[in-house]
């Protein structure tokens, strides 16, 4: 598991006085691109490697409002990798307090640059061993 | 069923050339106000009677990228409806070829400004009415 | 002069219940892009044959908050054309009541899809020759 | 002067492969935050004092192009204090070159929760210390 700090900014409010909701899913991004590189793979080396790693699907629960210059901390783990796929399970966390936020999953494939699936195995087999040396429960 | 029209931003496409994942929760945004509107419930209002429609989870699945100054759809109906709740299901598709490029659903509850539970059908009853009248499929 | 019409989103908002500031920046590249569009000079195809408009300088003056589902209508002019340079002047008005909200200005240099400058004169006569019959007070 | 660190998010960049113009303004947002805290005035507390600092104009000059995940460095000072008014100057620099990539400049007005101006030196004279201890060449 990967974790990573963020604090909350002002634009990322509504006027509701908490976070919009789509936010979470940028601090999705941050959690699973420094989970990436915690393994070695840095992601903007691997789309300069010509991958892609486009979001298929996300689902996210929400169960207590993040609010302004609060102190968050993103939980990121791996899972459910193969050679064509690889998604990602978030806890979005305010650090003060620990209180858990919100639940997140994304799911991803594995693109070339015109967004045409690639298998990494073939593709990227170093990229793949780092991922693969990750995921215990991997496929 | 509710269409609304929007044309892809700059702002909201980023380096993979495709529009972010996070800004097509921002679309369904747009769409479920407009239906809202449609049936006579400007959200503005309902807010300034004191109830709020907070997002309690999402769901987005991704079909087909959208991309810069796209032409895009957001076909919103509502569903669920209960006192406390209610959700939305989302189509999103690119006007010029008919593609849909995403389905989504979001679930909300009925919160006073504190961010609490609230019943609709006591705390508004003028909304509750106006909400099942468009939803045949009612609870 | 190109007018075009939007509604505030929520997502625009913040927690002091008015439209976040830099989104009035966003909204300035929707009002320029219809200039564009409307002088038969679509952005997208812009880039498509290599030009970029990267923005090289922007001033906005807020006077008035701009509010959740206010419908705005950005006014923009062209100015200061030259082979490698382009500005923009914004009006951001809300249409209920015809306040503006805000004054802005954008520069822009033209640019290959290195970031690096060149003369539209030379590498795109007809989008030189589009900007310079709109342009009365062009260079 | 105030300095904090961020590092660039992929919802940042646009289809030109570097950052979108406007997020530099969000990033100025974080600079000022930051420097208020460091002079012991979080602005969440200053709200909550019903104190606000709407931005009232922005400038910014782009000289190079932020990259996806690249660290940055806002450098923040405050200027032109006065009982109702507060300016900042920035510095968006790239940590790991020492490049320059942006300067701006926003200006804020102290208001009531109606937006109203207030004078800070009257409505909250421990902040107007905080801020007068500062800034040498205040007002």
């Amino acid at each position: 598991m990967s974790v990573v700090e963020l604090r909350v900014r002002y634009q990322e409010t509504d006027q509701m006085g908490v976070v919009y909701h789509s936010n979470y899913l940028v601090w999705c991004e941050v959690g699973r691109t420094q989970m990436l590189r915690e393994i070695g793979m840095s992601y903007r080396e691997v789309e300069a490697a010509g991958i892609y790693l486009p979001v298929h699907e996300v689902n996210c629960y929400y169960k207590k409002p993040a609010k302004y210059d609060d102190i968050i901390l993103v939980k990121t783990v791996a899972k459910n990798l193969s050679g064509v796929r690889l998604d990602f399970d978030y806890q979005i966390v305010r650090k003060e307090d620990k209180q858990l936020l919100a639940e997140a999953t994304s799911c991803h494939v594995f693109a070339d640059d015109n967004g045409r699936p690639v298998n990494i195995k073939k593709k990227a087999p170093h990229l793949w061993k780092l991922l693969k040396a990750e995921l215990s429960e991997g496929c």
